[in-house]
């Protein structure tokens, strides 16, 4: 839990890595799903799906001893609202190399994908816009995070690569959007015009929705498990 | 385990989100399975299987540390019965006050569904009476009530999650009804004209048959694993 | 570990439930798949082979602590073998016991399934007979002893559930004869001539696989896991 | 942790078994997929890669405590180097034993598989390759390595069968050469023309990107999870 620069350095390489791996996962499989189950959309999103929760659950696996294993900046935003003064992660600075190496990562996670499947550079031209889709972003991220702070503040960390990965698997099929919950990978969507792409006009409300989303599930992880200092 | 009015109310605030989300999960995925697997009834019941025991191993996971994770009348129920005069949640209007809780939350779930995936408000329309149907119900909540108390009374809980999770994502095909097992989620997916939902006249039967599932389940309970005391 | 009238009646109890159970998710999943999904059986298999996975794994979490969960007469021989003179449980009265439940169970199992889908009493007419699904069979039930008793002898009792779910879900596809890999369950599915049945004349060269293949998977794990006394 | 020849040569045996049965998985996994669901390509990949991840969980469970379940030349490999002076392990001769044993198991995996489902011997004519499927190898084995090495090095091998599992189920989908990841089972998937088969010209680019992707995972432990020691 020190903060010394190999140490941080260590932990932005882990965002990095851990977030461009989750959109590789995301639309590589997608990408998968699609060509090869050409008659029925729910099967694409079923076999992107399955592949998405267990492919999370891994990196969590992986990247959490280093960097926490948060791959989006809400669940970096509110790590830092939550936990304020007690911990050295908490710092604006790391918040900001946090979001960055999420982000970079995400962009290198679709081009990555783009590359093994020879699918063309793209911007995506999925128009995902609607209010139902919005209010599924806040359900999802909501969720999303009160699960999270949830395990944090009841000591039960070692859950969350099964949980989080289960939570999403479900997520992808209960609400409208098919759960994106995440800004990083919102933004990684965009640099491929395939079954998991999102075009750029549809990623600002979509984040709206996450932020609004992330607040209430930070509200309601205070209200059920307060903190205990 | 102290029972002041705070403590309390976050339980039946657990009790209505946990209940209210199982039956967005559960209605939400049906809608998304229906609408993007068309020709395949059977797909459809797979992807709605899947979401719903990922995301109910997920509700227990957050939920449980707060209210105990009932999330059903007939789990509270069994409860106050098999624990009777150690527990302080046996008390009468502590259960009446979880069966509220879970009966608004499943309906407010059904309603998030619909304005997710912007369905119009609907009472369904989906016959589910037969006998064989109502003998799956018998059996279906039989079993769950077995499952939950064998693992209390063996000081596993923390199994509860996966297990139960795996057993209602098995019960939807090895039952004819598709394993309702729950009186609130019953009175929930009325609320909902979709692949999930139950004609008003074919619940008061289905909650007959959960009652009486759940009486054999105690039963066998206290068959196989007698208590300590 | 006593053997009294009373724990010894509550151990065929939960062997004649287990099983029974065991088959009703096998069989009664095998109609729902191939009732809904009608065009393709290997999404069929998938749809049961999944549920039976889970199933299995649940009913070992609920009657493990009881009898030890065994639900198959080839286990209960070869834990005999294994475990010869240090066993009360290895006694023969105890393990005619067992075998009993365990066909008894099967059978009224296979009866629940047909119920609960308002199929008529028949007797199976799928003829399962050949050289490979004879192997099949060798081979599923060799796999399925080494993999409990290596469990057995390694002290990883806790992960039995999960991994004999895994293992009958993979064992499904992985073998040709659907890995049937348990004499009770093999007389048992006799009795609903549905997508799970097995004709009559098929069983006893079945049950004669699969006892080779007990003796096979015992051999291996008298190799790789010598006991330790 | 000794290496007097007994042990050794149950370790080989267990890295010959395990090796086989993966191959036995993938490949008859993949007879079945093909034949039971002919008009769905990626419904048949989704049935193999279930059971595949189901299966490889199982055999790790298995084998783990006797050889430590490498399976895979590769991670062989890496092994010795990453744990290089203090291991008995690294010796070379216990290197090549565990890759002769590994190779021979998966040949034999595949005659097994062809010999239950009644297929004909035969090399496979699937030609592999491409540029897109090289770059998936070396990502797909730089994640199983890392995903390895990292258990290792935190002292968390204990996830390891759920977690290599979960792995590889998902990187059939998210890689476009559907994660091979393995020189071994590269060289066994020859001896079956079916649903997992190689052709012999693909094999060699195969598993040289596999060597640059297993390279790339040790340096990325080397950076992530520095030796302790």
């Amino acid at each position: 839990m020190n903060d010394h620069p190999a140490h941080l350095l260590r932990r932005l390489v882990a965002e990095f890595l851990g977030t461009g791996l989750l959109v590789t996962v995301v639309v590589g499989s997608g990408i998968a799903a699609s060509t090869l189950s050409p008659d029925d959309v729910g099967l694409q999103l079923m076999e992107n799906s399955i592949a998405t929760g267990l492919g999370l659950a891994v990196l969590i696996v992986v990247f959490g001893p280093v960097s926490g294993a948060h791959f989006n900046p809400v669940v970096t935003l509110v790590d830092a609202v939550l936990s304020r003064v007690s911990s050295a992660r908490a710092r604006s600075s790391t918040l900001a190399g946090y979001v960055a190496a999420q982000v970079a990562g995400a962009i290198t996670g679709a081009l990555l994908s783009n590359a093994m499947f020879e699918v063309p550079m793209a911007i995506s031209e999925t128009d995902r816009l609607s209010g139902g889709r919005l209010l599924g972003e806040v359900v999802a991220t909501a969720g999303l995070v009160l699960l999270i702070f949830a395990l944090t503040r009841t000591g039960r960390g070692h859950l969350a690569p099964a949980a989080v990965g289960a939570y999403i698997g479900a997520a992808y099929w209960f609400t409208s959007s098919t759960s994106f919950a995440n800004p990083a990978v919102t933004i990684g969507r965009i640099f491929s015009d395939t079954f998991a792409g999102i075009s750029p006009a549809s990623v600002a409300p979509f984040i709206g929705a996450q932020l609004l989303g992330a607040a209430l599930g930070a509200a309601l992880t205070a209200l059920l498990f307060p903190a205990t200092n």
